[in-house]
């Protein structure tokens, strides 16, 4: 399935509608897609397979939705740990923190051992407004994920990637090939590069939405807040 | 299955921790609330059973609840409108309908018509917080929702019934039972007057908060965000 990728500004077009327009706060937005996440952790990762969720949340909205994820994936029953390697100055990112302090969600510092005894990370650290280059600590970072052996799944994008270009041409992220991928909202032309697992989630446009940004996405089954690209309705590749 | 009862005082007062001490707003916290009841619709009645979902909703809290979950119905497919006959005065109520208009899900005027062609009602009234005596236009319209043939799926608890001690003795509400029920956070007292299935919803709280207010609640299953009450985990009564 070949879907219409929304661009990196359109994407702010739409966010900025959704809350000045459409009567939406940050608040539920980012309730709704750190959801998704968390059900495509489900999906591809069932708590069977091994409960300790890595999540590097970076200083932005992608980080947040990566912090809201981890709560969910707490009342699930895995065992979440967070990297929050530089905190965001929204308020909203101190509530989200305090909500996981309150479920003993730890929050973690040396990230290349926690690394070594994750089941599965989760990249929240940079997605749709990523313009680069990666500033300190995040090549670090990026470079640590590259070289781990557990799979990840990037949220948004693959951070380090160039929103409409694609991986770096060299350095950190220039062999980042997560195994699965959850595009928000709409994916964002970079996916065109990107082989693995991918799933949509924000499950809250309105046809006006996506008609003013030209969007055809495809339909939610049931109650579920993802779908996945690229499969039919009996859930076939 | 026998579940602690939570009183309308100590479910305030809970209420206040979640948002003065957990970091919780109340955009969060309506948002998991109305996504529950959504589900809850989705499981008692598919929308192969009919589309037409009418959600009576009052001024406070428990009617926000009621808009949010006809959000997330329009977005399952099915066709919600909304009775709400007196609109409170929080901001988030307006961006609910804002939200709502924006899916273009009815505010209907005339409930006695409505109600003949609705599939399923959902009461989002009164919840927890309700004290009684019911003023204009309540009285009225739960004498019509008493008296109508659809199924009725109440949010927290039955509308006109005494948070503690269940229906009224006479008048409007005393032969009000409707046929599903979905408890949120924790079962009220009155619940021992109901009799009809009973899920819970409002997956957030903390094992602190639990062992606060003494709350023996049961297992979520999978990412689901509703439980039913009285079924084992096989699904079975």
């Amino acid at each position: 399935m070949s879907l219409k990728a929304i661009s990196s500004k359109d994407a702010a077009s739409l966010d900025k509608d959704l809350m000045e327009i459409g009567g939406w706060s940050l608040d539920q937005l980012m309730e709704l897609a750190g959801l998704s996440v968390s059900q495509a952790v489900y999906r591809v990762h069932p708590p069977s397979a091994g409960k300790n969720i890595l999540l590097v949340c970076g200083p932005g909205n992608n980080g947040g939705d990566g912090l809201v994820a981890a709560r969910h994936l707490a009342q699930y029953g895995y065992k979440p740990s967070i990297y929050y390697p530089k905190q965001g100055k929204n308020e909203l990112y101190q509530r989200l923190r305090t909500q996981l302090d309150n479920l003993s969600v730890p929050f973690i510092e040396d990230f290349p051992v926690a690394i070594k005894s994750a089941d599965l990370l989760v990249d929240a650290i940079f997605g749709f407004s990523f313009g680069g280059p990666l500033r300190d600590p995040f090549p670090t970072i990026i470079s640590q994920i590259e070289s781990a052996l557990v799979p990840v799944l990037s949220v948004d994008a693959p951070s380090s990637w160039d929103i409409e270009s694609g991986p770096p041409k060299e350095g950190p992220g220039s062999k980042f090939m997560p195994e699965y991928l959850i595009s928000l909202t709409a994916p964002k032309p970079c996916v065109k590069y990107y082989q693995g697992r991918h799933f949509l989630g924000g499950r809250f446009l309105t046809k006006s939405i996506t008609e003013k940004y030209g969007l055809d996405l495809p339909n939610y089954p049931g109650i579920d807040q993802i779908v996945e690209i690229g499969v039919d309705a009996e859930g076939k590749l």
